[in-house]
This record gives C-alpha cells, structure tokens and sequence, in this order.
C-alpha cells in the first residue's frame, strides 16, 4: 500500500473502567481555559502595522488573532495539518431515513482508504493529512484492501460499536458506550498534538447521521424538530415527513436530558458525533484549534460545548452548511461560519477548504511588510 | 532581484492610432460568444456520477460546470494562474476624498515588487503569479529598485496616463486615453493566454479609486450616489459626505452617458479600472476563466459587461466587498460572490483567494472516484 498506514488498537480503550474514563474526561477538561484577551490585543497590534489600510483584511485578520490567541504564540505555526474523518453506522438507518443504503457506510470508508472521496481531493489540495476513524462501523476492517492511495494518509480503528442501535426502539448507545466515544477523540487529539500536528478539521461519514444530528440539536437548541430537520443526502417530502416523525418519537421514548450533554450523546446521538466532541475537547485542552465542518461536525461541536463552553474559542465553523438544523446550532454556539458554498457533503470537505483560508490569515500576519519595512507612509 | 522581470514596452501602444484601437477591440469583442449550454450538462453528468450524493458539494460543482463551459475542455486544467495588478492615480484625490496620500500608490507599487504587499502573500499562498502593472501611476519606475523579491512576479510599464485629471474640473481621461487603458488589459490576456496561463485574476492600486468606481457603479447601475459610496480605506462622516458630493459633483459636470461605457469610464473613471476592464474582455475572447476580484475590479467588470454582456460568462466574483456599491453592481451583472470575509483591501487578494476555491472545484470534478471505481452503492 502507498502512504496508508493501518493501526488497529481498539481493545487499548478498552481497558480503562468506566470510573477512570470519566476521571480522564474530567481531567481533559479541567485543562480547558478561555483564551486570553491579552493575545488577541498584542496580534491586532502587529497587525495594524502591516502596510494595509487598518481592519482592511476582515476576517483574515479575525483568524489570526484567533490562532495567536489559542496557541499563546505571537509566531504560531499551523504547518502540520490533519482532518479526523470519523465514521460510524446508525441502527435508525433501519428506519428509512436516508437515501442511500447503510452499505454505503463502509463502502465510503473503504473509497477514503483508495483516495477517491472528496476528502481526499480537497484535504490533499490544502496541504492537510486525513485520518479515517472507525468508530462505529458495523463492518469488519481488519482485512483491509490489499491496494491503498491516500498520501499521508492513516485509517485508524478504535471500534466503540458496530453500528448504534435504533433510537426510535431503545437509546442509540449506553453512557458508558457514550463517554468512550468522547475518550477516542480526546486520545486522538493527544496523538496528533504530540506529534507536532498544529491544526485539526472534523469530518463525519455514517449514513443516516443527519438524523441524530437534528435530534441533538433539537434538544439542545430547544427549537421543534421540524425547524432543525433538512434533507440529509437527499430525500424527499414524504420521508422527511417520515424523518420528522422519527426524531420525535425518539426523543419522546429516550427522554435525552438537555442539561447532560452526555445523556444526549448516547440516547440520541452518535458514535462518529461522540469522537468529533472528544476530539474538539481534546483540541481545546492541547491549546489547539479545531475546524469545524458541517452539520454533523456541529452536533458534535455542541456535545462538546455543552460539556465544556470553553471549548468554543478554540473552534472555527468551517462553514454554512446546507442542513435546516446548521444555522441554530452555530448561533447557540455564537460562530460565523469562514465559507459558504452551498456543502452538504461531510467528511471534512469544508473543513479542508476553511483550513487554507485561515492559513491566509496566518501567512498575512507572519508574512506582510510593516508600513516602516515597506517605506509606505500610513494614514494621514 | 530575485525572480522580478522589469519589461517597459508603453510605446509599443503608442504606435496604434486611435481608429486601428477601435477596430483591434471591435474585433476582440466579435470573438465573444456566450459559453454552451451542452458542456454545462457534459460537466454535470460527470459531477453526478462521482461517489457523493448528486449537488452536495454545491458551489464547488457549479465551479467545475463553469470552468469546463468557459474552455470548451472537458477536462480544463487551471495549473497556471497569473493575478493581474493594475495600478493608477486620480486626480480627484486633490479633492481629498481618501484616508490615504497620494504617495501611497507608488510606495505600494514597490512594495508588490518587494514582494511584501498582501497581494504577494496571498497569491504565493494560492500558487498563483502577480503582475503588477503600471498603468496610470503618478511616478517614474524607470529607475526600478535594486532589489527585489517576488517569486514568479512581474512588473511592467503600460503607462498610458501619469494619473488622471481631477474629474471634479474636467473628465478624468480623454476618450483615446480610456481605449487605450482597454487595449492594455486585451494586450496582456492575449500575451498570458499565448503563454499557457489559464485563469485570470483582477486586483488594482490606486488611492482615492474607490471614488471613480462609485461614480463608475452610479451611472451605470442608475442607483443613487449615496447608496452607492462607501468608506474606502477608512474615512470618517464628514469626509464621506465630501466624497458623496465630490462624485456628484463630477457627474455633473461631465455628463457621462450611461449607454456608452467607454465614455463613462473616460470621463469618471480611472486607468486602472480601464485596464482591467480590457482584461476581462481580453479573457472572454481567449475563453479564459477570469476572477474579479472587489469594488475596484467590479467597477471594471461592470465597464466590460456594458460594453459586451457576453463576457458574464466568463466571470467569476472572487469575493463581497465591504463597499456598499459592490452589491449593486453584483446584482446588476449577476453575479454571486465565491467568499465573503469583509476584505476591502483590492490589490487581488480575493481574487487570489478564490483561484484556490474554483481550482477545489476543479479537481473534486477532475480527480474523485466514480461511484463504479469506488464501488460505492448509488442512491435507492
């Protein structure tokens, strides 16, 4: 295989307690700190000097403070770059849902490991490495394809379920299933930060998962299910209808707790939803900052959020997602989204693209001439 | 100088008489034609078969569509990039209308060839090359600095006004000098289309050139000049105000018709904005993809769109602009803008930003897996 690299070390979650888990998350968290004004300031500083006129590269400007906020570096470097694609199935796929069947899960995972997929494209487009996550596929991986393409590319394993169980008959998953779904994102986001990586995007695969996208946001918005719910991969009137009626009958069996985003999580959620929150917890904690992709990427940002508020300056909104549901849940979270293009893709594709516009902003700060280096004269 | 390549060739326009300048753009503007509906659909069935749900990589699919209508190339290739900066000086900002001196076009001319302007960081960030062109500045860059530092950049000398009058006093160009700014731009896309450059981007330099282009965008839109005006590089109400009656007062007086772009452009507008306006036309007749960059090159966008409609089709908007005249003339053109980031620097730097995200396009539309090679299952 060229440049794909396989590690499969699923069984190593599993040896921590439940009581340790939760005493790990806890820990995570308590090295969480909103990022400190001061940075902010001494970035717009340097950037005021630049020879432009002041204010006048927007929200580049915006992305640069932000960045030398989060790292506490007034030099920060964002050269090492990786995309978390976390993929896992949906038990209320067997509900009908989506338009695509359930096999596509896997299939798609298999499409990331050749480099075929639009993550591929676009993350190797912006100079950004992806790593495909099991976590919750029910299929088996551990004979992987005998040919593979990514360049830089990693497909990891750390298999929490086969596939969620039907949240319209029963909770999605356990508490427990929940919380180590949060414990492979934070360890991921351990890894790649201690391996020099400097910037994260998420991404999601796993057919069905706009549905429990819009049931956490629902609850966790407090808006009607009808508002948040949109078209996933493309259905039509009469299954969102269906759709809808799903994601209420779920949360009226689940009764999911909007005070406990964990709660939620696991009743209602997702097991690629779950390593996306730990994976902005685990950013936030490693002082790192996180794209966030589309609509499935924000469930997750919310899940983490809601645990954590802090975790929001570390946070970019890749971009304005195509789902009903995107919009309420940015503005519960107070983001602006850096594109908009129409996407409803996944995967981590706008995370790519919004990775490379933010790495402007950070060139404009490190590389511009000042107005005294330029021999330009300033405003008069 | 490292990599920068000085070229002086303004009297070669010289030469041409003022009947050969008409009949050279008659001829350009005869080789427009509208792009082919058929390679839209040629392009969308490819985009449909890729392993993704039909549409949801939205504006990125529009962008392929586009690039292989506008070449007539199933399989388009955009590997060379060139932005183009035109650079000019006007007469009006005597009447004080900008936050910045006048000595700030040159100074920042140098400094786009010191490879330290905004411009030059973000078109190295894009891959794309810059030339900056001198078509209207104030100064004698005869005498060129002894060092230099653009990778892959290029100045050259098109001079074709020492900027224009105040055209509060008089029209800001005579009618010859506003054809010959067109002839530079046409002159430059035929010599980059002849090189193997296959998509354009438009920036510009000039203190005080947001008020032509307001005047540019009044006339010819025919909405009001206060709705019109915006803040520049950075001027406070009172000066705004001065500004608002400073373009008022110059439509006045020189009448410009609205049904002749050519003379609108003559009478209020500017050497940079006639350059890039040729520009567009230029790319239109070598069915090269062109990328407008803000307020400045809209209003040049707007001079090509009056003077052949058929050259839309070959635009793309590189981003909104924080001027309030550049939604108008978006509208009036219809265009819908590829970012959105609050800039208002011009130079191209949207411009350059944007190459990045059509080429995104490009390759998800030239480099994903089909459905069939990934083995994906298609929509039930």
């Amino acid at each position: 295989m060229s440049g794909i690299f396989f590690k499969n070390d699923s069984e190593q979650v599993g040896m921590t307690t439940p009581k340790e888990r939760m005493m790990k998350l806890e820990s995570t968290l308590s090295k969480i700190t909103s990022v400190n004004g001061k940075f902010i300031e001494q970035a717009q500083k340097r950037l005021d000097s630049l020879s432009k006129p002041q204010g006048s590269l927007g929200r580049l400007e915006e992305f640069a403070r932000q960045l030398v906020a989060i790292t506490e570096n007034p030099m920060p470097s964002i050269d090492k770059k990786a995309v978390f694609t976390f993929a896992g199935d949906h038990g209320v796929a067997d509900e009908g849902v989506s338009a695509f069947p359930k096999a596509v899960t896997p299939q798609m995972v298999l499409n990331f490991i050749a480099g075929g997929a639009g993550i591929n494209v676009l993350a190797r487009h912006a100079g950004a490495e992806i790593v495909v996550v099991d976590i919750g596929v029910d299929y088996d991986f551990s004979a992987p394809p005998a040919k593979g393409g990514i360049e830089g590319g990693c497909f990891v394993s750390r298999k929490i379920v086969s596939g969620t169980k039907n949240m319209r008959k029963e909770p999605a998953m356990t508490r427990d299933e929940a919380l180590k779904c949060i414990d492979v994102g934070i360890d991921l986001a351990n890894e790649y930060a201690k391996k020099g990586y400097k910037i994260f995007g998420t991404g999601d695969m796993g057919i069905a998962n706009t549905t429990p996208s819009s049931a956490i946001a629902a609850v966790l918005t407090g808006k009607s299910v009808e508002e948040i719910t949109g078209r996933g991969t493309g259905i039509n009137d009469d299954t969102w209808k269906h759709k809808v009626q799903v994601i209420k009958d779920a949360i009226a069996l689940n009764k999911p707790n909007p005070s406990d985003a964990v709660d939620v999580l696991a009743k209602v959620g997702g097991a690629e939803i779950g390593g996306i929150a730990g994976l902005i917890i685990g950013a936030a904690a490693n002082k790192a900052p996180v794209v966030i992709d589309g609509f499935i990427s924000t469930a997750g940002a919310l899940i983490a959020y809601s645990i954590e508020p802090k975790t929001r300056d570390y946070m970019f909104s890749a971009h304005m997602s195509q789902e009903a549901g995107h919009k309420a849940i940015l503005e519960k979270i107070g983001l602006r989204p850096v594109l908009d293009l129409d996407l409803r893709l996944g995967e981590g594709t706008g995370a790519a693209l919004a990775i490379f516009i933010i790495e402007a902003g950070l060139k404009i700060y490190k590389e511009m001439a000042t107005f005294g280096e330029a021999g330009v004269s300033e405003k008069s």
